[in-house]
């Protein structure tokens, strides 16, 4: 099918604005006043970038935007790097559950679209 | 290899901005005031949507984010079906032909990073 | 004083992503699709404007840029006058509603800063 | 006048989008990799400021935007604090210039709004 549940949208929807929201005020509060291992670039980089894709992947499925499954797809793949890395980088749980929480649900977005229910796809 | 040559990615950055500011000038311009075919509600979602992804992918590469590539793809994928859009729509061609550069330099860049050099990449 | 309350800017950040996407979910679905005065080039720039306003100062809040402020006065203006333009095509009231709730957050945060309490800043 | 002349809005956007590149491009990769004063927390949250706010005003201006003057004047705000705080960091010369030139844009369509021509309006 091509559309996704109205129920699983919104929960999508929902989890990457809360993801959004949680990776930038940490990356921009918490993280740059840390210093050490919190401002590596790369770090930072995933923070800022995964901030940006849920907050894009959010818009794609807030205006029904085709190809919100290629949004999904992406978003889920840097939502599970940046969970990654605030593990090692230690301190950050409330943003890797965030970003685990956010690359579950885009999953289920991209699984339904081929018929499948709660497989997550491969990375 | 895991980084863009530094020109392909400047030309890149290059389409998805041109392409955002065409798709969107296009659609809130042209599009709203013409009406008709023009408002058709995907093609709209697919002008806003294009411009969006098409921003967001301009700033993973200027970034130096990891997984640019699956933001290029996205993007690609994207562009690809505005263009097409475009072209049924009609009298869309600044905004077909910016969606068709973009899409371009987008799997370009995907394919660099697995080593080869200018196939397009699988739909 | 030069930082808001914490309780006054968590408001305005949950006020502001609740309007974008309130603004963005109704201009790309139930204007797209109803037409008539819904898909008024006005009425569906300063929708997809609002949600970008919106979605603009949630982040300089999240992210305590300075110069909040002059995104929040922004963000005001632009709300108050979609929530007019939807009262005036109609069938808006939720959005409407949304706006009006952000416009309010955001003069708070303008107001506190130069000490006063729940003023209206001056349009 | 209620609209910019074409050529300087095409200006104003112009100014906007290499605002937003040169701000996020520096900040993303020379300040971060530098260290020292150019991960100051305050030079960070204004340099990603800088080019959220520009992108927004430029998509103001490119979508006819009602209100783009209130991004206008947020932009030229921000830009100007961000060339000031280049030249305390040091070594962003090419950034602080792309930040001045985009305020004297914004500011020259504020300043049209009210049929003045070319000064600046009041911080």
């Amino acid at each position: 099918m091509n559309s996704p549940s109205t129920r699983d949208a919104a929960r999508c929807i929902q989890d990457c604005l809360t993801c959004f929201r949680t990776c930038l005020a940490a990356a921009m509060n918490f993280c740059l006043e840390a210093g050490g291992r919190h401002i590596a670039p790369v770090h930072i980089r995933l923070m800022t970038g995964c901030a940006d894709v849920c907050r894009t992947t959010a818009a794609y499925l807030l205006s029904s935007t085709p190809f919100y499954e290629e949004l999904c797809r992406a978003c889920a793949a840097v939502c599970e790097a940046c969970a990654a890395d605030c593990d090692s980088v230690g301190k950050m749980d409330d943003c890797a559950e965030a970003c685990r929480r956010c690359a579950e649900s885009c999953r289920q977005m991209v699984a339904e679209e081929v018929g499948q229910t709660a497989e997550p796809m491969p990375a």
